[in-house]
């Protein structure tokens, strides 16, 4: 396996999205593909066995914000055929997560061995697709300008359960002057199949979070000073939803590691 | 069973939401629902066998604008949870077609007899959503100042298939003039739970529509004179396409006679 090396993402991110794919299916780069295929939709990815895609599609549907579903694949079927012309879910992402029984048991960055004709897809919207129109729109963000990890937080805003799949909605923060908020607000609602406007602005108490100085994942956040906390629902609601259902086995991208999508981010529905 | 009068339905028009619901619950009105509970979301109905849920979830997904998902029940609950406080698929809806291998064998007015533990309910928006936010705007819509029924066309534009589910989509058609058919779209896409933005604007022949005049099913329109064909995906698709899949049971609404829900129609996302 080659690791991606800042050389080759720097490449990349004056490719086309077919380029990309092609490196990211050879295993020639398995890096995070933030920034990569600008104005492309990227995705979280899931794959459950059949018997939980039904309830896994309802908890989707309840709780659109933190898991807008973008594509599903036929049972036994690696493609997604209406997120692009050739996407196969098997290699097109640069790293994936194995878990066994809830517990994660390994990474890899294909997984053909594992694929099996019980297996069913799902893509899930991600954040990079605002955070894009965030930055068009000359908000700053942190975690972009310092290469940081957005900070995530485990809340008190419960999930619409769906058979085994509930729990807490897990929230990405980003910071900004209270007079950019109403612009975040509103250009982020156009982009519903990337968790659409914020859940919560303002006090994190309110949602039940202790300390924004110390999130569940990624980095810590410098100092608020003067701008206001806003926060989104985030795609490790859905990873949370899954392991805490204690699957038998399921596969999902490694977080940073997304699926490239054909479709264009500022599309009215994600298909192709 | 108590017929609709046009004296009940100009009464039930004041009415709150949930006193809309209590007079269609206890079959004390069997009538249309335009312009019943003024402000909320109103949906087309589909009750299908479990074993069919997850290929109609994926067909309702790859196909958004004729088929938006606003609501899923658990399997054997009839109540919609996401959509309304007691929302009851059984009593709340004016009136029911059934359907055996594809073929419709009766209208009832409510199916307590008919729910059995194996059914799944899907809620998808429906026009009325767009159309008032029209008529706000301004913009005419001539079957509803006529109290006709849209006309509605099959189509050549193919649904993406999924299971047995698939086939043509079909649309409904509004005229305007041309100088607010930007507007109109503007409008309409601010209700992606309401089949978006138009699918198609102009020339009839190039989507496979033959003749206006001639619509598949609701009335024929007045000549196009100064204004414009603009064609919005319809729920009819959905309903099409679940009676070409010959499915040994399923139950939807009757044409007209929607689900009313407790959802804001500007609402985000439809979960209560």
């Amino acid at each position: 396996m080659v690791n991606a090396t800042a050389s080759n993402y720097t490449e990349l991110r004056s490719h086309s999205v077919e380029a990309v794919r092609e490196a990211i299916r050879a295993n020639q780069y398995t890096g995070h593909t933030a920034g990569l295929a600008p104005g492309k939709l990227q995705a979280n990815l899931a794959i459950l066995p059949q018997e939980f895609a039904l309830d896994f599609m309802r908890f989707c549907q309840r709780n659109p914000k933190p898991c807008p579903l973008v594509g599903v694949s036929e049972t036994g079927d690696p493609m997604l055929h209406t997120l692009g012309r050739a996407i196969d879910v098997r290699t097109d992402v640069p790293g994936y997560n194995i878990y066994r029984n809830g517990e994660m048991t390994g990474s890899q960055s294909s997984i053909n061995d594992l694929w099996t004709g019980d297996l069913v897809a799902f893509a899930l919207g991600c954040s990079f697709t605002f955070e894009n129109a965030l930055l068009n729109a000359g908000i700053a963000l942190w975690h972009i300008e310092d290469n940081k990890t957005v900070p995530m937080y485990r809340t008190s805003l419960q999930t619409v359960d769906a058979g085994a799949f509930g729990g807490g909605t897990v929230v990405s923060m980003r910071a900004m002057p209270a007079n950019r908020v109403e612009e975040a607000i509103e250009i982020s609602s156009r982009y519903p199949w990337a968790h659409g406007s914020p859940v919560h602005i303002g006090d994190p108490a309110e949602i039940g979070i202790d300390d924004l100085n110390q999130p569940d994942w990624g980095d810590q956040p410098p100092a608020l000073e003067d701008t206001v906390p806003v926060f989104w629902a985030c795609g490790v609601t859905p990873q949370n939803a899954i392991m805490r259902a204690k699957l038998p086995h399921c596969i999902t991208h490694t977080p940073g590691k997304m699926l490239i999508t054909d479709i264009d981010e500022a599309a009215e529905i994600p298909i192709i």
